[in-house]
C-alpha cells in the first residue's frame, strides 16, 4: 500500500515546546505506522543557529523522551533520516531565500506544508517572507498554530495578515480537539445511527453539560497563564468545538465546508452575551490552596491579586428550533476534582410514570472523551422482585476495549490530515471569529469587573457559584447527579 | 417487616411433576427469603393414598432434589412444617368435604389459594366440587395451569366451566414466561424511559424478531408432545405474550387490567391468518437427525410419520397505526442451535450515508431475556484513524451483573403474586382465547396439508423455508446478521 502523499513540511518553532513535545513525536508514530510517504520530509526551522547534526542532537534529547510507545532504535534511525534543519529568523527576508532553495532544491514539491509553531505575533511577517520566496503558491498549505489572537480583534488582523498571503482553503487552523477520536465519534453517534437523532432536541433533552477537567494546576507556567485564563486558553476554542459538534444539524456531507458551515450555524445562533448578561450566566472562578497544594495566587510567577480564571462556566443557549428553551452549560478548570473531558445530555423525565421510582433520574447520555472513550446511555431497568420498582443502570461501551486497535493522538491525525489537504477538522476564520464573538463580552465584562473570581479549593469540582448557576434553573451538575 | 400476606394454599397435582419440580422449590425460595407469612401454609392434595408423612417424604425424595440454592437443613426443617397432605381424587365429591373442613379448621382462612396443577379436564369437576363446600367464595383464589386447552374451542370450554363458579377476578392463569424478571423488564424498558418510545413504532424500526429457541430435544416426553407440538406449546402463549409486551401501547397504569387490555388490543389488532395464508406466512419444522442426535421421528414414543411440529416461525403483522408494515417473525423450536429467547428490534437504515460504512448493518436493539438477562443496544461507532467509516459496537447492559440481588425463579414470582392478590401477570379469559383465535387457521391447515413438516438438522437455526420467509422480504434472522 502506497497511498501516502509525498510532503515537505517546513516546521517553524521547530526547537520548541510544541515541536519537541507533540509534533515530532507524533510524526515519529506515524512513520512507524507506514503512514508518511517514504520520501516525504520534515525541515525544521527556527532562529537557532544549529546544523543538521546539532538539531539532531536535540530532537535525541527532547522529542524522543515524549515517545512513550512503539519505539524502536531501527524505526528511529529511519525516521530521523527524513529530517533537516535550517536557521530561519522570522524576520529576515534574506533567510527565507534560503529556505526557498532547499525547499526547491528536492525532485518533488507539490505538496509543501508550512507549520508555524510560532508566537502568533510572528505570523504576518512569516507569511510575508514565505509569500516573497514563492512559498506561498498553490501547492503550499500552512498551519497556524494557537493562540490565535486573544480576542476578537487580535484574531481578526492575524486572518487579515495572513489572508494577505494564503487563501482560504491553504490555511489549517489547529484546535488539536478536533483531532481527537472521541469528539469525531460523537458525530459518528449522531449521524451514522438512526436512533439518537429523534431525540437529539428541545421536546427529548432537557439540557446539556460540556465539561472539560484538567487535575493539574498551572504548574509553571504561572506567567503566560496569568495573562490568558481558561476563558482564551479552553472556552472559545475546545469548548466551543464541542458545543458545535454536539449541537449541529446534519451537515449534507462531511466535506470541510459542509461541517464547517453547520458548525458556524451554531455559533451564530447562541444567544449572545452581553456585558451585562454575564454577571447571570457566566462564573468566574479561581482555585485556593487546599490539599496541602497551592491556590492560584500562591502559584509560581502569578502576579498578587490576579483576577486571572483558572474556571469558567457559562449558561448558553441556542435560539433555534432545536435547542430554544435547552440550557447548554459549558465548564472548565485546572486543579478541579477529576481529569475529565465528556458531554451529558440530560433527558426530560416523562411527563407520567407508572413504574415506581419517579426519584431516580431521568435518563442521561454520557460521551466521555476523556480519560475513556465510552458511551454510557442511563436507562432505567426494573429492579428485581416483587413490585414496580425502577433503578438506573448504564447501557455502555468503552470503545478502547470494543474497538481495538490503535488509536493516534490529535496531532498525529491532524498532521496527516494537513499532509492530505484535508480542512475538515481545522477551523474556518468565521467560525474562529464567530466563537471570539461570543466570548467577546465576557472578556469586556471582567476587564471591568472589580469583583474578584469565586474561589474554589484546588480538587474541588469548582466554585459554589458555578453549582448556584444550575440550581437556578433547578439543575444539577453531573458529578453531583 | 412483615408484610407478607397469609395464605392456605391447596395444592392439587402435589404428587406431579410440576409441583414436585417447580412449584414446592419454588415456595422453599420464597420462604427462605422471608416472603412467606410465617404462618402460611401449603395443602398437598392428589389422589394419591398417602398420609402427611408419606406426601413429605415423597416431597423430601423429588422436590428437595430440585432445590438448586440456598439449600438448608433448617430452613428445610421449617419450611415443611408448612406443609400438610390430603387425599383428594378430584372426582368423589365426598373427597372435599375433608377438605373444605381442613381449610376451615384453620382459624384464618381469609385467603384461600386453590392451585390445579391437574390436567384441564379435571378443571370443571373440580371447580363444581369445591363450590359444593364454598371453596369459590370471594377469598378463593384459583390458579389454573397450562395448557388451557388444545384449541380456541377446548379453551372456551374449560374457560366457560370455570367461570360457573368462579369470578373472572379469582382466576389465575398461569403463563409462567410474564413471571420473568426480563420480560417485565422489557415493560420497564419501554415505559420508565423517554429514549425509546419515540423509536418504537414503524417509523424507525423495520422489522421485530421474537426467538424462544431450545437446545433440548423432546427427550422422553414424545408422546405428550407429539399431540402437542411447539404452536401449542410455546406460541400461543408465550412467544404471543412477548409480542405483546413489545407491541402493546403504554397502558395508563400497571394495574392488571390496564395491561390487559392492552395486550388484548395487540392480539386483536394482528392481521388475521387464513387456511390460505398460512401457507405463505407460516413455517412447520421438524428436527432430523444430525451430530449423532436423534430426529424427532426416531425420537421415543413419537409415531411412525408423524407431521407434529417441533419448529414454528411466523410472520405476523400487526395492523395499527404504530406497526403497520413492521413484519413481526415469530418462531421457536427444540433442537435449535442456541439456548436463547431474545425480542430483536431492527431499525430501518438511514436514508442518507455521511458516513462510509453503508454495509454495515442498521441499529439494532436485541432485549436477551435468557440465558443472559441483557440489553444490547448496536451503533456504528467512528473506526479509529483517517477516514469517515464506521463499525457496529453494542452499547449494552447485562443486568445480571449490574444489578445484582437475587433473581426470583417465574413461578415463585407467579406464586407470591397470586397470594397477594395481583393478577397483572396471569392471563386474562379474552387474552387467551384471541391468542388461540389467531392461532386456528394455522392448526385448520396444519390438520389438512399433506406437506410433510420441513426438516432441519438438528442443533441448527430451523428449516431452510423459514429462512427463505424473511429474505422474501428482504431480512435474515438474528444470527446471520
Amino acid at each position: 500500500m502506497n497511498t501516502q502523499t509525498n510532503f515537505d513540511m517546513v516546521l517553524f518553532g521547530a526547537t520548541g515546546d510544541l515541536a519537541m513535545r507533540k509534533l515530532l513525536p507524533c510524526l515519529y508514530q506515524a512513520h512507524v505506522a507506514g503512514l508518511l510517504h517514504p520520501e516525504g520530509r520534515i525541515l525544521g526551522v527556527s532562529r537557532s543557529e544549529l546544523d543538521g547534526a546539532g538539531f539532531l542532537a536535540k530532537v535525541e534529547s527532547n522529542a524522543k523522551i515524549h515517545i512513550k510507545q512503539n519505539f524502536s532504535d531501527s524505526q528511529w534511525a529511519s525516521f530521523i533520516k527524513r529530517i533537516d534543519y535550517l536557521t530561519v529568523d522570522v524576520t529576515r527576508a534574506e533567510h527565507f531565500e534560503a529556505l526557498g532553495e532547499k525547499v526547491k532544491a528536492r525532485r518533488q514539491t507539490e505538496n509543501v506544508v508550512v507549520y508555524l509553531s510560532t508566537a502568533p505575533k510572528f505570523f504576518a511577517q512569516a507569511c510575508e517572507n514565505l509569500a516573497k520566496v514563492g512559498l506561498n503558491a498553490d501547492n503550499v498549505r500552512v498551519v497556524l498554530e494557537k493562540p490565535l489572537g486573544t480576542d476578537l480583534q487580535s484574531s481578526q488582523q492575524i486572518n487579515t495578515d495572513v489572508a494577505k498571503y494564503f487563501k482560504e482553503e491553504q490555511i489549517y487552523r489547529i484546535d488539536h480537539y478536533l483531532g481527537k477520536e472521541s469528539l469525531q465519534n460523537l458525530l459518528a453517534l449522531r449521524f451514522a445511527n438512526i436512533m439518537f437523532e429523534p431525540l437529539w432536541n428541545n421536546k427529548y433533552i432537557a439540557s446539556v453539560q460540556l465539561t472539560i477537567a484538567e487535575q493539574l494546576g498551572v504548574e509553571e507556567r504561572g506567567e503566560f497563564y496569568d495573562i490568558t485564563g481558561a476563558l482564551r486558553d479552553m472556552v472559545q476554542n475546545h469548548l466551543m468545538q464541542m458545543l458545535c459538534m454536539t449541537a449541529m444539524e446534519r451537515p449534507a456531507s462531511l466535506d470541510a465546508d459542509a461541517v464547517r458551515d453547520e458548525k458556524v450555524k451554531v455559533i451564530k445562533s447562541l444567544k449572545p452575551l452581553t456585558v451585562e448578561s454575564v454577571n447571570e450566566n457566566v462564573i468566574r472562578g479561581q482555585y485556593t490552596a487546599a490539599e496541602g497544594m497551592n491556590g492560584y495566587l500562591q502559584e509560581t510567577d502569578v502576579p498578587a491579586g490576579s483576577f486571572t480564571e483558572t474556571y469558567v462556566a457559562i449558561k448558553a443557549e441556542i435560539e433555534n428550533e432545536r435547542w430554544a428553551g435547552v440550557p447548554f452549560y459549558l465548564r472548565t478548570g485546572k486543579r478541579m476534582a477529576g481529569k475529565v473531558a465528556e458531554i451529558v445530555l440530560n433527558f426530560r423525565d416523562l411527563d407520567s410514570h407508572i413504574f415506581d421510582g419517579s426519584q431516580t433520574a431521568p435518563n442521561r447520555l454520557v460521551i466521555e472523551l476523556q480519560p475513556s472513550e465510552s458511551v454510557r446511555l442511563y436507562t432505567q431497568v426494573k429492579t428485581p422482585g416483587a413490585g414496580n420498582n425502577v433503578e438506573p443502570t448504564a447501557l455502555s461501551v468503552d470503545m478502547g476495549k470494543e474497538i481495538p486497535g490503535r488509536r493516534q493522538e490529535a496531532y498525529e491525525r491532524l498532521l496527516l490530515d494537513v499532509i492530505n489537504g484535508k480542512l475538515a477538522l481545522f477551523n474556518r476564520r468565521d467560525e474562529l471569529e464567530a466563537a471570539w464573538e461570543y466570548v467577546m463580552p465576557i472578556l469586556e465584562n471582567w476587564a471591568e469587573n472589580t469583583q474578584a473570581p469565586h474561589g474554589y479549593p484546588a480538587h474541588s469540582w469548582g466554585p459554589e457559584a458555578a453549582r448556584e448557576l444550575l440550581a437556578r434553573d433547578g439543575n444539577r451538575w453531573h458529578e453531583e447527579q
